[in-house]
């Protein structure tokens, strides 16, 4: 064991040589990815070596001290209270389902505490609670509640069991040591071996898939066959059970297919749902909550089976997906809301720790995300976190900064992209996605605003309270269905009231939009561009959104162009979900007495009509105040529009859904159109100086003065009477081709799909 | 003039002997309120040797040091933007008003600036826009806009006007010994004489009463006056107009009446709305607003007129005016929505600035001032922000502990008052004053709740949006009237769908509630309780709010016992405008299709009924989520009890109010009843961990198990199966009386008007 360790010990000295080590500094955890662990426990999240090296640095690293301060308090607080272990009876949110979980999180940080302080109360405390996990585990029947589509025997899903064993088999491997040979028996007979078989060869449904919880399965069961050493795990864990018949049929409980044409096992999970950059086809939502057994397990495997490369798999899928994460945060670390996703979750979230510190520590130490480390303010208690705390106290720190990105979707990165055009205060986030397995949404080409952090133009999320019993459990409502997922909850067109693919995910799972363009080069015109073909048969609808910075002076607005052509007459829908109160509109609208129900369904049945007015072919102006800001939004109209002032709320039996507001643009009997807009956030209220800044909006007019196969021609006119065209190549997106058109006199030339102009 | 200003240093050295002055300190702006200011310029805000003293400091106290900055940077943008004087043409929030309003502002710190930093460029500024505006007003018509009951010139209506002035008087002060003999004839003679005598002779029903307006007129004829040295115009200012006859039916714009019994200047408006506790009867977002003219002119007083002892005028009830000012914040500093108000007003208003430093510098020195002068991080540019810039300097600051605290209202302190109770993170503000002026709402015992500062069952405030024009102007919203005044918009007792006093200013003004217990000696049980016999003849009410802190562990949570009796069956309602979203009820109820509108008139057409139940006796709850954060709302009821579930927003032709949710507990048919009921804070959910924590209500049940004339008792048993009994004497207040009961075989006794009793 000696030999074996110094030997470990030169390798990583030589290691350290090729990368950072300077001024004589030794042998140090940073860029210890090399490192060939030694076969001995600890070796999942901690090793032999890491132990170690942070023992040595106690007291040195302040985001280290203080986060294992932390943690030691919540830990004894823990210990104090008491051990329990309660029959599983409850859905999320209640006391057994929460109970669970608050053990599985004290166990995995008591592992981690024994290590780290040597102090044998946290390893009595593990072993403790596991051989109580044990007495209860041996007989115990499948969860009561028989909503899941996978039962679990603690929870009431596979997914939690499978939570559960991610982190109990980290404590375990802590606490291998401790344990005598006959309890480690004890536990891998009666509670590990069985608890692993369960959620995987007798819930092949839940384990055998392309999904996050089967990644969720594949890390539990592949953590604790490194833990135990059983490679037959570790293998059911890589490459799933194999010669499983699961009917083409089946489905789960979110609707989503369960049969995955044979692919399962984790290293399909990291195969099919991530695209080459690293964007998770499920939406930043459950990204972030599968990214934690994605790298946990990742982690695992590389130290315990370093000859894997596995964070070099798929040109290193894994660490992109951290960096993609980032990306698709808001100014405030907050998630982007892409498909179902419950507002509030951000990158502080304990699984991004992790992705964090993960990423960096065998991802390259790169310098961008110990700055999101600062912003955290906590590390891992592992090597990686380690690593981190090391690079921060180093001062590697560097501002990890957030431009306008793409983000390709699907395994080869040919199923559409996310958009995110950043400009000023800005952020626009531009969905042309594939579906999104059963998490998916039908809003193809939709979009939300923020400003400074905060969601103007919002994507209403999902509708679900996650872990607040008394909303259904905590699980998702019907609402998400009925209300949530359909197209008119969102940003996006609809045509004669139906949603995206009938609203049927066998049909939507086997599209995706398509880019067009995306060309940031130049801050003050950034252009996002995307094509919808096959959400409504013989009818495409093309996207173009630019930000535009007219001055320095000003916040930048965004230009929004939605073509649609089709092959007969319909409704068209476009609806505009602002966020905030109404100060002041440009129309006359008759507001009605008392509200009635928008339509009979597709998401229609949960909107009031509030008020409505036709258009005259005018621009439609709407100034809302938020957060103590105004914008506007200026639509051009044709003649006979309708407006429609609509609430979410209607055929809401038990207030379930939020009571926002919306405007919706409505065509009727169109085949071709276009729908053109501006949103701009313009201006400030102060309620203790009472002062109003900038009230009003800055656009006087926006007009589509031309509109062919070929192009689309946009003119913008200012308040100062300053003009601009946007002209837009609708069928030829090459930065090469040169175009030459003649709108109202003018004569326009330029290179590339599209241009914007001063005309005066 | 040098013996004097010997002679005044002389008289400053040796009244700070008698107060702070240690260490061999030499004559210090400190407790400078007896300094005799000598008879020259600038005399205001500012004195010759105040600016002295400044001068001496500059680049030693940050928080001056931080302001001068700031203000320097405003004050030298607008010296760059160049001098705008426009026609006078539009209400608040449109061009013209907003540039009038900055222009004064920027006078005021122009005039300062120059003093402060001896640079002709600030007193060339304010003499050329001074200039302008003698231009512009000497043939200046009436303000075009017609809706004020008093239109100014400047502005739409006089009061706008006297604000010019008040400011304008101190940039005048300022440069007035930069100016020519002539310049300053030019500038009196067309410019301020006039300008005093307008809104003063010429507008005797805007300036001859007790008002805020009034006050404001008051403020700017005296300020004037000072500066010319006219003291005809002082005279004016201090006691009024004389020998002016105004109609005793005459009322302004928002209805209050004009006529004050000859009531009128200055000390008349000390004297009528300020209760000997310094509460000013329109509330205090009122008197914030009114704050300024009153200290500002005393403290141009104080200078100018030392003889007067403006600051101990009524037992010194401009300083106590500060205090109850400050009392009636919350935690952040917002004030308490009490009458008109609009929200977010807080103690960080320029007003309140002026104030604390006015308050510290000439009320004694208070070191808890000092604190909130910390908060504000700004101090006025004058001796008084000087005086609070040294007293944070040499670290004498003391926190300002806002405790639980009763206001008397009414010029002798016998109209009734507001009760605040402070436990743990809750504020309750329990309203049962007299009406308020014409500012006042119909809400005789209505209260509202905060938890941490953030409004957990609020008070509508006003229906306007201060200065924006697009909201008619800015100005008050007929919504104002209609809804937010009336009774049904307030958490308090309606009687057959009318209003208090029929919603009528004339009979509301005669009336007041009485207090019946303040009682907030124990921490652990605070009491507040008021009587109203007015609102409804022949009907009386008696509510008693408690703050019961259970135990250390938990939140306190308030107990409500709101006792009808009447000579007649009446319907009551008692609304509970919760903010937040409902997680759950207890009870079932039909959510309508479609809602309904409540009622037709007092406010009751501004609310949609859209569900509703009949009680069957037992306890009703409701849980809500408000900002992550859990409550419960426990309401023992009566068999056949209406609950009723309303939004805010029907008739609102213009989206001018909140849709905000309430619930309405509907007795019908009844003479005499009891509501109880309890609003508890109990959780918190974190969207990040996705955890709730204590999510369920602590509170199994609420009884009314003993109603008489004498007593009423409460019986309130916890989930932990403990029981209390809170007990209330009715019609015996003293302290010193003792009772003995018996309820439910519970033989009680106690000495006081109330009792809160475990009973196992």
């Amino acid at each position: 064991m000696k030999n074996q360790a110094i030997l470990t010990l030169g390798i990583l000295i030589l290691t350290l040589n090729l990368f950072s080590c300077k001024n004589g500094e030794k042998g140090s955890i940073e860029s210890s990815s090399e490192i060939i662990a030694p076969q001995e426990h600890p070796k999942l999240i901690l090793t032999a070596q890491g132990v170690q090296e942070i023992r040595s640095h106690l007291g040195t690293l302040p985001i280290f001290d203080n986060t294992l301060k932390k943690v030691k308090e919540e830990v004894d607080a823990e210990i104090q209270l008491g051990i329990s272990v309660p029959i599983p009876k409850d859905y999320s949110g209640g006391y057994s389902h929460d109970r669970h979980k608050r053990n599985f999180i004290a166990l995995q940080k008591a592992g981690v505490l024994y290590q780290i302080l040597e102090d044998e109360k946290y390893a009595q405390y593990v072993k403790d609670m596991l051989m109580r996990y044990e007495a209860l585990y041996k007989n115990l029947p499948v969860h009561p509640k028989t909503r899941s589509y996978a039962r679990g025997k603690l929870f009431w899903q596979c997914l939690n069991d499978s939570n559960w064993l991610v982190y109990v088999s980290q404590a375990y491997d802590c606490i291998y040591n401790y344990l005598t040979a006959e309890e480690r028996k004890t536990l891998e007979t009666n509670l590990f071996r069985p608890f692993a078989d369960f959620i995987s060869i007798q819930n092949p449904q839940f384990y055998n898939r392309v999904h996050n919880h089967s990644t969720w399965g594949n890390a539990a069961v592949g953590m604790i066959g490194l833990a135990m050493g059983d490679d037959a795990l570790v293998d059911r864990a890589l490459y799933g059970i194999k010669n499983i018949e699961i009917s083409a049929n089946a489905k789960d409980n979110d609707g989503g297919f369960i049969n995955t044409n044979g692919k399962a096992g984790f290293f399909a999970n990291l195969e099919e749902p991530f695209s080459p950059d690293g964007y998770y086809t499920e939406g930043p939502y459950y990204q972030r909550y599968a990214m934690y057994p994605f790298l946990i397990f990742a982690e695992a495997l590389q130290n315990a089976k370093p000859e894997l490369e596995i964070f070099e798999y798929k040109d290193s899928v894994l660490i992109k997906g951290v960096n993609a994460l980032i990306n698709l945060t808001d100014r405030d670390g907050d998630f982007f809301l892409l498909n179902d996703a419950q507002k509030g979750m951000s990158y502080h979230n304990s699984s991004l720790v992790s992705a964090v510190d993960i990423a960096y520590h065998f991802g390259g130490n790169s310098p961008e995300l110990l700055s999101i480390a600062q912003k955290q303010d906590q590390v891992t208690l592992d090597d990686a976190g380690l690593a981190v705390a090391l690079g921060i106290k180093r001062g590697k720190a560097k501002s990890f900064i957030k431009k306008s990105i793409e983000l390709s979707d699907g395994a080869k990165g040919d199923e559409g992209a996310v958009g995110i055009l950043r400009s000023g205060n800005i952020e626009l986030v531009f969905k042309y996605t594939a579906h999104g397995l059963s998490h998916g949404h039908y809003d193809k080409l939709s979009y939300a605003l923020f400003d400074k952090g905060v969601e103007v133009v919002q994507d209403y999320g999902m509708a679900r309270f996650v872990n607040i019993e008394q909303k259904g459990g905590g699980n998702y409502l019907k609402e998400n269905t009925t209300w949530a997922k359909q197209t008119i909850a969102h940003n996006t067109l609809v045509q004669n009231e139906v949603s995206h693919f009938e609203g049927k995910y066998d049909i939507g799972s086997q599209h995706h939009s398509n880019k067009y363009i995306f060309s940031v080069d130049i801050d003050s015109v950034q252009v996002a561009s995307a094509i919808e073909e096959n959400a409504y048969p013989n009818t495409k609808f093309h996207r173009t959104m630019v930000a535009i910075k007219d001055s320095n002076d000003e916040a930048p607005y965004i230009l929004d162009i939605l073509k649609v052509e089709s092959n007969k007459p319909n409704q068209y829908d476009l609806p505009f979900y602002y966020l905030g109160q109404i100060m002041q509109t440009n129309f006359n609208y008759t507001k009605l007495k008392v509200p009635q129900i928008l339509g009979k369904s597709n998401g229609y049945q949960h909107l009031y009509k509030e008020a409505s007015t036709i258009a005259n072919g005018e621009n439609i102006k709407l100034t809302w105040l938020l957060n103590n800001k105004f914008y506007t939004y200026t639509a051009a109209t044709s003649n006979k529009d309708e407006v429609i002032l609509a609430r979410i709320g209607a055929n809401d039996p038990e207030f379930n859904l939020r009571t926002e507001p919306t405007l919706i643009l409505r065509k009727k009997k169109t085949t071709n159109s276009v729908f053109a807009s501006i949103i701009e956030p313009h201006g400030t209220y102060n309620p203790i100086s009472e002062l109003s800044v900038n009230a009003y909006s800055s656009i006087k007019q926006i007009k589509v003065v031309l509109d062919t196969l070929a192009y689309t021609a946009i003119e913008i006119e200012s308040i100062e009477d300053k003009i601009w065209l946007f002209v837009m190549s609708n069928q030829n997106n090459s930065k090469e081709a040169e175009h030459k058109l003649r709108i109202n006199n003018h004569e326009i030339s330029w290179k590339g799909a599209y241009v914007l102009k001063e005309l005066n």
